[in-house]
């Protein structure tokens, strides 16, 4: 029994230059888009006749990125979700995931000036589009925001057994990876606005909070941007902590105010949970 | 409204060498530890008061691995599910991730012999424990195997578009990572022997068939597991395919055989099935 | 024969919080400690008399870390150099590397405020002590920084022979990573004023000329750096060009404005030099 | 002044399928090409008329790899050094870094016999030719070499002082990564098998002593080196130790037999040396 078939090409890399007067725009997406369907022949006989190859969907993100506008990653896969709908008749559902890297306009004056750009930083932007014949879903996201802060965050009171060595700790550095999905109520939204306001809102309630835990960090960000974004249905977020070890320096003769600390990258927390209206 | 929570603590890593006489046995492991259950207070309130922190879980790894063996790293997180589920009643679902990261012994003569070891490569075994009050399912899985066929492999007879650019290739290069996890019918399997089975099957499918693509090879190495190991009630493949651009040197005045190619990381094809009993 | 021995600790990592009141200072390195001196007697006779740990390396720095300020890398790996030629005497030259992870304040207003941060890009603030029992050398530099311009850069008028594919290139793009070291003449350096004017000339300089090739642009970052920074003696430079292969988008029907690139890691150009007073 | 001027291209990645009758064999190589010569202008004036392009470097890789033979990767490079000698005139020395990353048959009966592979391992083979018009020099290398023993390593008698925190250790786990370089005494070498017989001394020297300290190992590792293999004149070692910190499972109430650790990849030990004849 053959289930849970997909196909499709990943990491197809395409960078837009759009050459205004004065001034250049910059846009760098990783797409990928990913079939399901009616494609059983091509498993089980090897039969390509309706299969439409990955190599081609390259070459369509390519073209589609040519013909139309690739600012809004949400709009941008639409068209593609909507050109492979309608071209390949087996096809029932269409997956297409777009990751934005960040490029930021150097601001130089004279010679130069609106067309040089430096790499942002390693954060990303995502968006996910899933479509069938029916109904097209938006998703907005973002990866890699890396976050601290280095007051009011505890964690005390939790459960102890015979292989607890941890501390309780009234304020350490509480560190993490976010990475973070959302549906859109629709599709008629201004995508760009809301995943600033989304990016806003969490950031500003990791800051706000008097955190007890991660998972207590995780549905006060959660939350507030369901009560911040009136276009977004619900959140996903996937939070990553980092652990800080403090040094105990007075064992080396030094004053131990608390200050030094060493960033580990495993083990790493792993706390999810989905915050729905 | 608060859905699918999940916490616990990833790449928690750990070695164990057992000294026998004559020579040693050498285990590492890669553990990922995740609850989930009825912790909405730890995020709505940031009650910790049934919460056991990750590096609690994390020091059971060591204390488990020390306790007990490891050699099986299915029946090692058999074991860790089971001491959560015993000691946490709050917990309804734990979910334990095992990689294993394999070392080889190196057979040298005299002094130091059995007891030096090389890495033996990237390839790592995975086993997947996901338990409640009431069932264990285990699942077994290997990743980063790549392989490749420079023989008896085709993609012909496609869908063509205006887009489409590939040619017919009756006799190309077929390489891919292989990523895959089985489950098995049952708890009492002898797990190294079946994970050898697997993998043994999943290579001999591979170099035995005539690919007419990656689909095609997927289906009929999905379909060789499930017809050769009986514990295996089913197994998902995910197949990373990379490709190798052949290089037309005779526009370099060098006669071309069809020897020299360039393989490239992105993009990547991606194919995805489960193949079931 | 023993030559070119040498022995060290790499990524130390450290962060230090600073909790002024009203907001904290976050900072994070990566440090590396390099002993050469008369050290042979451990290698060949295995004899660590005079050998100090390279975990003793690992706690010195997080000792002399609490101890002083790390604000500037370079007065950081000074105090290192320092600690370790006093206290050790076989030691006979100290290198000191140091990697700053940039992390940036969020600006929030209310509760939370001045003790929140971001990472802020992959770009790393590097810094070299080499110090002998003589002398001391700070060099400056910095690394991942990916910059890239769009218009005013050329490649025309090279060597052409059999193996050449590559036609003129009157408009491309010009995208690197930049790795940059520069010696500073004494160590009397205000070293975070140097280093932002030395990072700002790069990316004017970049902006502001019409490249020729990689070769050219290199020449004009580090003349424009021992130009304007007075304390710079001189500066190596290693660019890491990518490529951004243009996609003829006419071929798929589409009107081709040369907008539409695909960004590749592999192949890169790698083109070095120094430029000294 | 314009110094130390050198350009090339890196990461030219190339297979090469032999299709014999009966087997095929398989060969992948990323290749970096390195100029140095007279290419001042190009630099100070963006004068390309002496520029040969990076593009055509790789072309030229991609047309002699298949107009000859590249299972030895140093007589390839030799073929490479040579081509870009004779065709450039400005050309003073030049480098070439091969990096084999291997395969190995998968032996099957049937169909399919002699023509698939598996990637063998993280490991990888290399070869440096630098020739300049008088001479060239060969040097053999690996990289990528993960060794671990768990019996017969000690560090003991090292210096102490107030910020010593390790114990003296009697008998722990040696893990390093090995990255090895040697010169050959000539071009007359049968580089393969001289290649497989540095690699079986390397390790087993590792094996075969008394480890007293991550310098002595390299040590022995290096002089085994030399008085095993006529050819070579000298090799350098670059260990990067890898920490395998023991963990006290008695607090666990477990007992504790020393066998439980926590490979950690950071910080990590860096010894290097030259052993020559």
């Amino acid at each position: 029994m053959l289930l849970d078939t997909a196909y499709g090409n990943s990491r197809v890399r395409v960078m837009k230059v759009k050459r205004r007067h004065g001034a250049h725009d910059l846009r760098e997406l990783a797409v990928a888009v990913c079939f399901q369907g009616d494609y059983d022949e091509s498993y089980v006989a090897g039969d390509n006749s309706e299969v439409l190859p990955i190599d081609t969907m390259k070459n369509t993100v390519y073209a589609l990125a040519a013909a139309g506008e690739i600012d809004e990653p949400e709009a941008f896969g639409m068209r593609l979700a909507e050109h492979f709908l309608d071209r390949n008749l087996k096809l029932q559902r269409v997956r297409i995931d777009l990751a934005e890297h960040p490029w930021r306009r150097i601001e130089t004056a004279g010679p130069g000036a609106g067309s040089v750009f430096e790499r942002a930083s390693e954060e990303t932007r995502l968006a996910v589009i899933t479509a069938n014949r029916q109904q097209t879903v938006v998703e907005g996201g973002l990866a890699d925001l890396t976050i601290l802060k280095s007051a009011r965050s505890s964690f005390t009171g939790f459960v102890r057994d015979e292989f607890t060595t941890l501390p309780e700790i009234e304020d350490g550095l509480l560190g993490m990876s976010v990475k973070a999905r959302w549906h859109y109520r629709h599709t008629e939204v201004k995508f760009g606005e809301a995943w600033h306001a989304v990016r806003r809102t969490l950031v500003e309630a990791f800051a706000a909070h008097d955190s007890r835990s991660v998972n207590h960090t995780l549905y006060v960000m959660g939350q507030a941007v369901v009560d911040a974004v009136e276009d977004v249905a619900g959140i996903h977020l996937a939070l990553s902590s980092r652990h800080h070890h403090p040094v105990d320096v007075s064992r080396f003769g030094v004053d131990s105010k608390g200050e030094i600390f060493v960033p580990a990258d495993e083990p790493h927390g792993l706390i999810e949970a989905t915050v729905s209206r």
